[in-house]
């Protein structure tokens, strides 16, 4: 019950069974009222805003309104309008608050001002009784239940579906997904269950006991992924971990490689994985070690953390699985508890 | 002519004069040209894109642009575009595509779209027949010479000038330049000149010999130099560095904070400089080792790194001087070639 790791192997463990809660009718039906009413009020823009692991799911969500609805995403610093008093004309924009706890400080003034400026506002959070829930005309409850660890994880992959769900239903236009998606959604938890069995993940930390830092990389709907398995290994194993889209990492970080920096690369079935073999292919030419994550071998790196062949956009809910999994156990291998980072408490208070 | 870090060192030096370049009338003029072309034509949002050295220096705009314009701020991410295929509506949008070379085949990507969709676009470049500058409606020549590393340095600068210039322009309604801020970025070059002269930035470098990872943050206008700082090390010193904005940073980061990883903190006098002084109590107390870059000392951290003080808004093209020192320093200091990193080139082509 105490042991070191358990709050986080059990949040891991229960993100199956996260998923088939939010697939189920009610849920369900929530998410796509949400939808629906979103697709009624026709934003012209969609803004996320989000910190931390929930930042990687706003991200996620950034990508999927690009892609799937066409719409312009905007970006808004948090800092611009509750540091520096921006206030940007938001008529027309969707503003999505995303948080586990729902209680930042920092998200529930820009949500505050977002309505006040004539933004739709809608807060994904697991606490819908949160002070971002109820600054928000609409509100999503990913229904994951209390997290035990400090690290978020289940909220993390219950985020990204809600996200994929909404945007979805948004889609379609009445919030009702379509019987593809639906289909495709509904074999998510066992594909969950599948992936987390593989004892691989438990058995690569060993390969990074003593690294002094990694990198992870990944492009297109895979770079919220690579994004939070950064955030993971640092909160949790202290170890130092740059995150780079695989377009970034040319720019300058290339040059860090070399066979002491190991490469977490996220390479799916699709556009983004595409392009990432040949970010691969180079990082193997500097002789860097690179781990992939995804369904099949890539030229170039040395060991593959295997997921299911899904549709890409569906990836990043089964890619972060092992790389939690890595986390879990490289915190483990390092003598550090996993469920109590230092200095990190659950709920950040930032203004 | 051919000693290491020669080019590099160079560059850095030429940044007072590159400063009074963009200031004399006929860049000025062409600038504010450009700018009272934009302010007619109204934009509702504007777009940045921009990769590495170039997007930092886009984010400066970015927090500009929402401050300052009280525009929202639209992100997109190359890749939904280029390698997805998503074709956002961009009418009543402004894109400025920034980057040094006007090379990269993403962005001119990007830019090409963009004007397809009705969006009006610009590029700030340093190479007015670059294919960026060339797909583009609108563009201005940041003018800064050539540029002898690979690391950029000048024309990082050069291009925070210049969409400084642009968004004041913009801001005035006509282009020029209000009578206030005419005087304060007259006085650039100087302040730029006598930061340059202050050893301690290399001085300081002999603290990192060692350093396994670097943390650098700051909060606002000073994140763009935060993350720049940190690309700059990795480019030069290949050291793994770490970028969070001081709000990010206590996120889960601060787990990491200990004092074998120093962190290097741009502490401002305005809004985001205040808001930065709780996060470097908070890594002293986590002991820490923070040296802060800005004008007045900084309980909880152990060093400072002198810049001028002047409006937290052009605190930017003067806090990055003694980084980029530190980073030259540190690069020749770790018996590195800080002008030919390892595995880069100067245009580099991103799909």
């Amino acid at each position: 019950m105490s042991e070191r790791g358990h709050g986080m192997a059990t949040d891991i463990a229960e993100q199956p069974a996260g998923f088939a809660r939010l697939l189920e009718d009610g849920p369900s039906a929530a998410i796509a009222e949400v939808a629906a009413e979103v697709a009624r009020r026709k934003p012209r823009h969609v803004l996320f805003v989000g910190r931390g692991t929930s930042d990687h799911a706003a991200l996620y969500g950034a990508y999927l309104t690009e892609i799937r609805l066409g719409l312009p995403v905007a970006s808004s610093s948090p800092s611009a309008i509750t540091l520096y008093g921006a206030r940007p004309d938001l008529t027309g924009t969707l503003v999505v608050g995303v948080s586990q706890s729902g209680g930042s400080p920092d998200l529930t003034g820009v949500m505050a001002v977002a309505r006040e400026t004539g933004a739709l506002t809608l807060a994904v959070t697991n606490n819908p009784g949160s002070p971002l829930a109820e600054a928000a005309e609409l509100s999503i409850d990913v229904a994951s239940g209390h997290e035990r660890a400090v690290a978020a994880t289940k909220t993390y992959t219950a985020e990204l579906l809600a996200l994929l769900m909404l945007v979805e239903g948004i889609r379609a236009g009445d919030g009702a997904l379509p019987a593809d998606e639906r289909a495709a959604l509904a074999r998510l938890p066992e594909l969950a269950e599948q992936t987390l069995a593989d004892p691989a993940a438990a058995e690569l930390a060993q390969r990074y006991r003593f690294a002094s830092s990694i990198v992870t990389t990944g492009r297109g709907y895979a770079y919220p992924t690579a994004r939070e398995t950064a955030l993971k290994l640092m909160e949790t194993s202290y170890v130092p971990s740059l995150a780079f889209s695989g377009a970034d990492l040319q720019h300058g970080p290339l040059a860090m490689a070399d066979p002491d920096v190991p490469v977490l690369a996220v390479v799916g079935e699709g556009p983004g994985g595409q392009s990432m073999r040949d970010v691969v292919a180079r990082l193997g030419e500097r002789r860097a070690d690179v781990v992939t994550i995804g369904a099949t071998d890539v030229p170039g790196a040395s060991a593959r953390l295997a997921v299911p062949a899904v549709d890409e956009r569906h990836s990043p809910l089964l890619d972060i699985l092992p790389l939690q999994q890595l986390a879990l156990a490289l915190s483990l291998a390092r003598g550090e508890d996993p469920d109590s980072p230092r200095g990190l408490k659950k709920v950040t208070a930032t203004l």
